[in-house]
């Protein structure tokens, strides 16, 4: 469906980087949804450069809502979010030089010369703030439903923010913070990584990590509609994520059975295991413990440093040094992406499961 | 879509461990593609249990082809195959005892007591004998267009093979291998391992790596069709697996872009990137390079020792004991079923673009 | 989605007339539904070719539950019900020569020479008893959360049977006869009118009337999931099918608005329509009327009579008399088919709008 | 899907009628096709009310392309189009007195009372210039590649049309019409027809045909995504459409076979039906002739006579008169939009078939 995810709840993204506006198109929200463009400014403005850490690129994120919303809520149908783009230097992008590691070559051979090469165009991560706009409607209607979502930078470099322990209540510690990160000495030494990259000319790529909490054992699919898979699908949306693992996933690979097998207790009725490698899931299946995952952020592509690429009009082989604005990381913005495409899916999965109207 | 996956291709997976038959039926193949069963017969041998890695449980895997196939050849409409279950043990099931690190519970809470547990039911690994008979038309399709993918161990334990090289020719290898590994030597270690842990009464993980050749720069779709997203969808399919990275994946988030982008070059006006740690796609679409990814295979997580776990019927702590038969690793069998499903993918991907006629 | 339909319950078909087998697979039923094997076959009684009216072909529609079902009901995975072909006489067939208004040309068109042209292969109405047999699940099912669907023949030739009156009653008399008719009467006149043209070696078409009670108002979506958009969706994969109309359909409109809106009353907190020209549907919600629909059901078009036609091997003209064994019509035979694939599209709306257990 | 149609190409839509603004995202579309800002607008004006037989509500529709669009010609990315709305008189619309015929009362127990009940919000007419706006994309590019789409009013009372003759002259003559009929004589007592009804304080339906010229043989899939299920499906999204049926429809449900096959013919290697009582469509593919349907369009349900109906807020029985402006027939109004909405399906479909450049 290319642009578009989901089944109950459906999200259609579009815009380009430097065309008029950028949006999302929210479908199936259950009618009576609150809908509180304080919240959503909220969330928008933690994706927002804003620091030393992000792209000088400055865009006031004036989004509207045209469609969907009656009186303060959802009227069920979809819910359609505008995001004009503002501060746009287009001059900077030049056709045919392909910045390595980006889309550029890859949009050029699918597209075949026609794309909006601007600032990468659809491609960007500009579009992302769309998805954060959904989520400003979606999380603040599943932590209604008792359902929280967090995600914190987990490990920059050698530096390791420390792992979720009680997980709600880190969830709601990260829902304030400007800078994701559960250990504010750890983020410190994140920040002043990246920022030296950024002084460096370079840039550099991180570790995030998701919870979900809240959620019954029971939910998902076997096979094509697993929780891992749906997720997944979801989250490799976002260009920069170039892994994911659940629970304990990679390390988990390299263990015994006996090592990382989740063992299982009841207590007064309630059924929880005693480690959580299995990430909440079996089979594809929720099991009632938080849902957790890690995403590898690869580095920002862009630097300010001379490479080797080419020019695809041209057929050449060029060096090439960025000029375009761009972010030393984004490992901080992308967590209030993640915790939104992981919003959609599990609105999704759990409209599918109880109902149309099981949000509101 | 639960337990059918694709668009132009669309797999539909059915049957459980101990019912009658597993199945597939796989819709949108073109018409005039060969469907050789012997090749079938082949695939399927690579995935059957057969050495001391493996369960003792024998199946013939005696398929039949009931609708699609005419004269030796799709005729357009659904391929389906049937695969009759034959040595089947019931009775080592018991019901209500939940096996730690398996999707006893979270069935059970999804089922709500009426799913067929015997054996894993649906989330059995058996179910993945009819992917690999669908991978036994797909694959050889795919290689008459120049598609070429193959899946070796990677590692086990500390123990890694080496990594793909000379992609094209090390696929080639792999297909003869009953231990698909690329340095034999290492695959020595590795079966070893593996046995050393089943003689243990332990089981053991892995991680598998995936090429794929022969592909055009230009594929996938930005955001929700993203080669990453639909490969990853279908993977995480597979029960066992719990994470994936494309490309130099979690490494690459470790580094700097400086350290990791891929730089591009032109040679007689074919395109390269002298590095390929985006894995062969950009922004969601593939660049040219051989599509890479490595899966975290859990270990199995049925193991002969003790394990602390609930009755969930009874409501009570127990202590358990596997007795059903299991593999003490799936990394060697799960390799062709990996292949299998990205031939899904692929082919799906492939005619999306170039229309339903393409890969006849 | 080809051969496959519907999102929370989803059907996919497979089979050619003359193949091995045909049949189904249903995912998403709800875990916990009888599945009586009894009221399958009875349902497949109904359509089974039984009477003058009908071909002379005898299958006996043996059919096996190879998935899903477990201790006489439903596990929540995929229902896969196979009926293997037995009464072949595949000599009849020949290829090259077109049946006019048949697949034939279509198909070989669409399949380029690869079809299984024998018996229509998979455009032969033989797959319907595949739906029928999906049916035999989900009415039942329906009818215990009180939603009741039947359909009459409305009119053949210029027969008329009476219109649904008291929907529930006429749906439940429905349920025991093999000619299914409101008016014996009139049923006698057309069983005769059928018969005539038989064996005036002619075939003859018809008009059927469907109706689905106890559905309550606020089903259904506006726009592309509109009730009708599905019903037609559905209904329209049955070949034999050239036209559908909700309520008064194409009578109404040739009215004038004061003629033919339905006014609105409410007693007791019920609301109910005076009449019911809209079918049960505004805007493509239910309203809590019945729906209502009809279909417009083409004569068979193998007739025992000299055609001009083409045989589209040879590139020739020609002069064609049908050999194969036919219906006279099909418009008795079609009932339970329209009844069983409307089951299908009402099971999923209500399950899209209620849950994936709602069904149970 | 509910707001979004289709699968190479899909189009969501979006929108209240007394909302900021209506829209669609058109997504699939090949890259480097031509967007005519002029021939969209000369689409938009054929539906825009201009005429006595229309409702006196001015929508300039001043649509903005803000997505996909660069350089006049697509990118191959989400083409989204915005039309403000400008002419709102809310005011005329109270909540709880259902028009009869009309979504109020469905779309009240669908959304729970929190539905934009302004003038019909989503499930407006208003909704429909969307589609015309993204017909003005599609209907172009469909006509260079030899494609034809026309609609003219077969029938309104007793008045007929002619019916299609030599298609694709036909269809051409339509594109200047604001009026659309074959038969310019027959048009105006058309035109007499609805004014009289209008002046009358009632309204009036009919019927159109539509014809799709250029087609090649082959297009479409058995069962559920034959031309029929997908074109019905489409159509039936407009609320005002009650029964399609496709070539001679519901008249070839009443006579014999030997009446109404098509006979086939070949004539320098050229295949064609004598009849087209199919309508180009066997087993639910095209077969090289014309793809021919009717709709049927009941009459607006607004009418400015007092109608028996309720108050779903308050619970009672009241008599209601009209207030809002209407159109005294939408039977105009609605070819452009079934032109539209036909373009979709067909683009779609052969985007399948031939690949997603296929368009360009």
């Amino acid at each position: 469906m290319k642009n578009t995810f989901g089944n109950s709840i459906a999200v259609t993204l579009f815009g380009e980087s430097h065309g008029k506006a950028i949006g999302a198109v929210i479908d199936g929200l259950a009618p009576g949804i609150d809908v509180d463009e304080e919240k959503i400014k909220m969330y928008l403005s933690r994706r927002r450069p804003s620091m030393a850490t992000d792209t000088p690129r400055k865009e006031p994120d004036d989004f509207r809502i045209v469609s969907g919303v009656f009186k303060g809520k959802t009227c069920g149908t979809p819910v359609t979010i505008i995001i004009p783009n503002a501060d746009l230097r287009s001059k900077d992008y030049e056709y045919g030089p392909a910045r390595p590691s980006h889309a550029d070559f890859a949009a050029h051979a699918k597209y075949h010369g026609f794309e909006d090469y601007r600032g990468g165009g659809h491609f960007s991560g500009r579009i992302t703030a769309a998805v954060v706009a959904a989520g400003g409607i979606l999380l603040p209607a599943l932590e209604k439903k008792g359902i929280l979502i967090g995600t914190h930078i987990a490990r920059c470099k050698d530096i390791c923010d420390r792992a979720f322990d009680d997980h709600e209540k880190d969830i709601a510690s990260l829902q304030t913070k400007m800078f994701p990160v559960l250990d504010d000495e750890a983020g410190e030494k994140i920040y002043e990584t990246i920022v030296a990259a950024g002084e460096d000319r370079d840039s550099i790529g991180g570790i995030t990590e998701t919870a979900v909490t809240g959620l019954e054992a029971g939910l998902g699919e076997p096979w094509f509609d697993s929780v891992e898979s749906r997720i997944s699908h979801a989250v490799f949306g976002i260009g920069a994520v170039k892994g994911i693992e659940f629970g304990a996933g990679f390390e988990m690979a390299l263990k015994r059975g006996s090592e990382v097998n989740d063992q299982i207790r009841v207590e007064d009725g309630r059924y929880h295991t005693l480690t959580n490698n299995n990430g909440g899931i079996n089979g594809g299946i929720t099991n009632g413990m938080p849902v957790t995952f890690r995403c590898a952020v690869k580095p920002t592509p862009t630097i300010a440093r001379p490479q080797q690429t080419v020019n695809f009009i041209t057929g050449e082989n060029i060096e090439m040094t960025a000029k375009g604005r761009h972010d030393p990381a984004i490992i901080r913005r992308i967590c209030p992406v993640i915790d939104s495409i992981t919003a959609i899916v599990i609105s999704d999965m759990l409209c599918t499961r109880y109902g149309t109207d099981w949000l509101a």
